[in-house]
């Protein structure tokens, strides 16, 4: 995977402010933590993250209610809207969500999407929180970010650069295009709102008012411990809803950590994705490095963006040559 | 749990067509077995099912492709569909599903509801059968059965007698009143339409053609192997998509064989019905004998059905005295 860096001929250091760079107009001062999902099990991994950010360039701060618990979630339904809605109102731009795991379903009609939009923070996590990109998305049309959470991204024993890399780059607004090997991609040159993130989250907004319409965009999907069955069912799910037929491409990130069983008899994820072709004619493009992988992309749900793929090689423009 | 029987006062044999007793008039002749869903693991358990139907009074036969094995499913998509089809022009009035598993929602599209409606045939399955009974009525509004399967309910090596009788009853149309335990039911007193099944099943139709919209329904649930936060998940999604406050009534069957982790921290299944009746009104009614176990009621999905709560127990009313 490679990246195009616009501050490549120019001496760049993350952590100033360089009002010679042209890139640096808006660079992020700092970065606020909190917990909308699940209790965050290890503090320790917080601190670490902390100190990651920190040395990344980043000021840190952490939401008083952050390392709260509440029965499996980081604080009462109550604490965790409290924590979202006090997110708005502190100094730092970035709002970052310490961890998945679950609890932003539940909250989800409780939290003021137009004050979160009218924030102009920028938010981003991942997994559970594709909830609130996608939320967020449909009730506003607010672009938001889903890519590293502090843990288990920044709070890990070894941080994956290139994962912190394209964090950095995608927060200053540097990155142009994603690039990665995608062998078995369906051709495809194509623009369109970029939206998606986590499968059965996703799938887990159909039907409610936090699920956006899009018409001709560019949808991309991960999940971990799901077997193939459940993915399927949950494709299927998308398609007969119509929503697959009306994107101009379906990009697939990681689907890790299931296993198979003797039953399922040689049926696999590659099953899967061969029918899936067969009964919709939308591009589908693979190797997206996203997903519950060390080696994620930060990305923007709801963002324009634009699909391309050739010789092996799939190109997500993220960003428009000024 | 009992049941009333309209038969107390007159000698019924279940194998026979009584045309002196009132209620015999549409007694089920025989029942023809397939395969929708997943393969048949275990042949000599669809022998042992067919034996113990024949016991029962029933005239027994077996769709040429109920063992058929093509990956996990029992046949290809279109073997599949082509045993659906060939289920309605057979002589046998009765359609049960070997098994459940995975396999319908992916051809759903491809089987002619109206052809199935109008066969007039009594279809039943449960789990998986779930996608079969919702999509059938949410296309045509014809009725069909959720209960025992062959698989495992009729080849296990214990048949339960109730379930057995309870099936026998339905399919004869005798069942009048299915009363069971219910200590902790919100009071009720509601007619509607009786529909639901297995939950994961029924949300995996919301947003889609299958879903049926049902005003003042009766809704019941139940699952197997799903931990409670994503019971929770589910019931959210119905909960936000507006479809349970639609309902004048949530009935909740058997949700077992998961397993909470320490990090659950006191988050039970009973939180999340604590959780769910705190933010939806409608009445929720307990302990309904169905779901993955051995006793299983018969439920028609799709009939108009009464629900009733008193003095630590439930009432449903599934056919009016004449």
């Amino acid at each position: 995977m490679s990246k195009h860096n616009p501050h490549a001929s120019c001496s760049h250091d993350p952590a100033s402010q360089d009002s010679e760079c042209e890139h640096c107009h808006r660079d992020p001062k700092g970065v606020y933590l909190f917990s909308p999902s699940s209790a965050v099990a290890d503090p320790a991994a917080l601190d670490l993250a902390r100190q990651r950010l920190q040395e990344l360039g980043f000021r840190t701060a952490v939401d008083r209610s952050a390392l709260e618990v509440h029965e499996r979630f980081a604080g009462t339904d109550k604490q965790r809207v409290a924590a979202v809605h006090r997110a708005l109102k502190q100094k730092h731009e970035i709002v970052m969500a310490t961890r998945g795991g679950y609890g932003l379903n539940r909250i989800l009609h409780q939290i003021d999407w137009q004050a979160v939009a009218d924030s102009g923070k920028v938010f981003i996590g991942h997994s559970d929180f594709t909830a609130f990109n996608l939320a967020l998305f449909a009730q506003t049309g607010a672009i938001s970010f889903t890519g590293p959470s502090a843990i288990p991204d920044f709070g890990q024993k070894t941080l994956d650069d290139l994962t912190a890399d394209l964090f950095m780059e995608s927060m200053r607004e540097e990155l142009e295009v994603l690039s990665f090997e995608s062998p078995d991609s369906d051709p495809v040159d194509a623009r369109g709102t970029l939206w998606g993130g986590n499968l059965a989250m996703v799938v887990s907004l159909l039907g409610t008012p936090y699920f956006p319409h899009v018409e001709g965009g560019i949808l991309f999907l991960e999940d971990v411990g799901e077997h193939p069955y459940r993915i399927e069912r949950m494709l299927t799910q998308l398609l007969h809803a119509g929503v697959l037929a009306r994107q101009k491409a379906i990009v697939l990130g990681r689907f890790t950590e299931f296993r198979l069983a003797a039953h399922d008899n040689g049926y696999t994820l590659d099953s899967v994705i061969r029918w899936l072709r067969s009964l919709c004619k939308v591009p589908v493009v693979t190797g997206l490095p996203y997903g519950h992988v060390k080696l994620k992309a930060t990305l923007p749900v709801g963002a324009q963006a634009g699909i391309a793929t050739e010789d092996g090689m799939a190109y997500l423009l993220l960003r428009e040559h000024h």
